[in-house]
């Protein structure tokens, strides 16, 4: 090895684009971008683009007057993180089904990779470098599509047995209630992610007989509350309360010292999370609450390229 | 120090009576029995009977030919591990409020003593010698007149940021449900402890027009289902519902190996453990159930005790 600094590739995989990053060990980006993942093309065409992207930092790095010494890759999906392959499918991109990650990318380069569930990867980044830092016991949950999150235990993440843990969007918390996708009923994400935030708000103007735009998000219920209208104000006084119902579960179960909460719906500004803290606080209960802060995520964007790379120097020191 | 052998006390408080144990570090019990643990007189008197139930065992422990190396007590409440004393107070024992457990025992004896909260001592004892044993990922039911918890992650229990974590009967299945005594609506133990099920069959009896004994059980409910009577029998099915709905969080979120249940109603026999397993079955994530076991608890009045020595031994072995 030569006396070059070591720096670390970031890779975040979504269904329409990779984002990368080459970093430091303290989580200084150097370089940071995205490019079209070719998620629908095929799993060759998937990895041709992250060996690509990887040859590209390897050059990089070495213009900084460093070497790529390890990769970190979040996917969506469940990931075998000691193997760094899928397990099974993913809906977000069909053709990821078993990709065998850390196998394709250590053929091609010399460099070890660390691959893991993108929403694990996040969590990761905002408890090393964002607004976690430097916490033990954390929830992440990401309010988008769905709500995904990751669970820090002690420092680190908690995968689960088979890697299948922190589904924290399918905590069910109206019993016999809507069927979910997952096969449950009544799963915290059909009453409390984007799309349930609108289906909740249609429901309301439909009664009133009331006609909306035809493709609206959650940007113009905030914006018709912001307004003082009071249907789109009722829709986020219910979405924080079932939010409350969710998350005071799993403080009672976990009893975090921090739940970071991003996405989209997050995004919607300090008013909408102090609404949030409110409902948790009134749910849940008294000794679990001790010291328990609700954060708004910090990183945005690059969670998961800071996460990866965060993940990356770390797994590159234990295996030293 | 001799050559004797280390044996290990093992106490259990209760509201009625101080269970103890002496026992080898491979859990064998060489003693065990119960006195009443005078929980209303005073603090004073609580530790007079602990006292004294050392003192007598450590006598035991030379007949034996051996020393008592270690104490370990599980109490209701919660307990901070690390100094061994009560955070607060606890309904069952009123007196025992901010007890200080090792500072009192470690003045009156020359013996290290670890304490923590019953509940997860009992899941320590199944993880260590019972139905869980050799098991990292475990969640731990009792299911009685609360729905209490231990949770075991990577072999050692998880105990919150401030020992106020594992209230799995505080997890909410029904939003804005029952009023808890937690300060929290629509909690798991409000739905499917035992006398949530007396609640609901007495209801559905009433509505009937039904007259019932006054002090009936759930043993009455499981007894009136086997002479085929309907309403007893749907309650014991809603019941295991309810249950379905509340593990099947649980499973989601930390994808365990085995959930192990016991307490009052799960003697109800195997024939309700499986409708409860078919339950969670039905409503949790097929990635979380790969491997999945749900099992009786197999230390029954035991598992306080043996769960004790058994954290005894490990805590003492850690601290040599």
């Amino acid at each position: 090895m030569s006396n070059k600094r070591n720096l670390f590739i970031g890779l975040d995989l979504g269904g329409t684009f990779l984002k990368y990053a080459l970093g430091t060990a303290d989580g200084e980006l150097l370089i940071k971008d995205k490019k079209p993942s070719k998620a629908d093309e095929s799993q060759d065409e998937i990895f041709n683009v992250i060996f690509e992207t990887i040859s590209e930092l390897k050059e990089k790095a070495a213009e900084f007057d460093g070497q790529v010494a390890a990769i970190g890759l979040g996917s969506p999906g469940a990931v075998h993180f000691e193997e760094c392959r899928l397990i099974g499918s993913t809906p977000n991109i069909e053709k990821w089904t078993d990709a065998p990650i850390r196998k394709r990318v250590e053929s091609q380069f010399e460099i070890p990779i660390w691959a893991d569930n993108d929403a694990n990867v996040m969590a990761f980044g905002e408890a090393r470098q964002g607004a976690a830092k430097g916490r033990k016991n954390v929830l992440c949950a990401t309010l988008g599509t769905g709500i995904g999150g990751g669970i820090l235990i002690d420092g680190e993440l908690y995968r689960g047995t088979h890697y299948a843990g922190s589904e924290i969007g399918h905590v069910m918390i109206v019993h016999n209630g809507r069927k979910c996708n997952c096969g449950g009923l009544g799963c915290f994400e059909q009453y409390a992610s984007a799309p349930a935030m609108v289906r909740n708000y249609k429901e309301k103007m439909q009664e009133l007989g009331k006609t909306l735009p035809a493709d609206i998000g959650t940007e113009f219920i905030f914006k018709q509350a912001e307004k003082d209208e009071i249907e789109a104000q009722q829709t986020i006084d219910e979405t924080c309360d079932y939010l409350g119902t969710g998350f005071a579960s799993l403080v009672n179960v976990f009893n975090p010292e921090m739940l970071v909460l991003g996405g989209g719906v997050a995004e919607a500004g300090e008013h909408f999370i102090e609404k949030i803290r409110k409902a948790i606080q009134e749910k849940a209960m008294n000794p679990a609450l001790r010291g328990f802060e609700v954060a708004h995520a910090q990183l945005k964007n690059d969670a998961g390229v800071i996460g990866a790379i965060s993940m990356a120097f770390e797994e590159y020191e234990k295996a030293k």
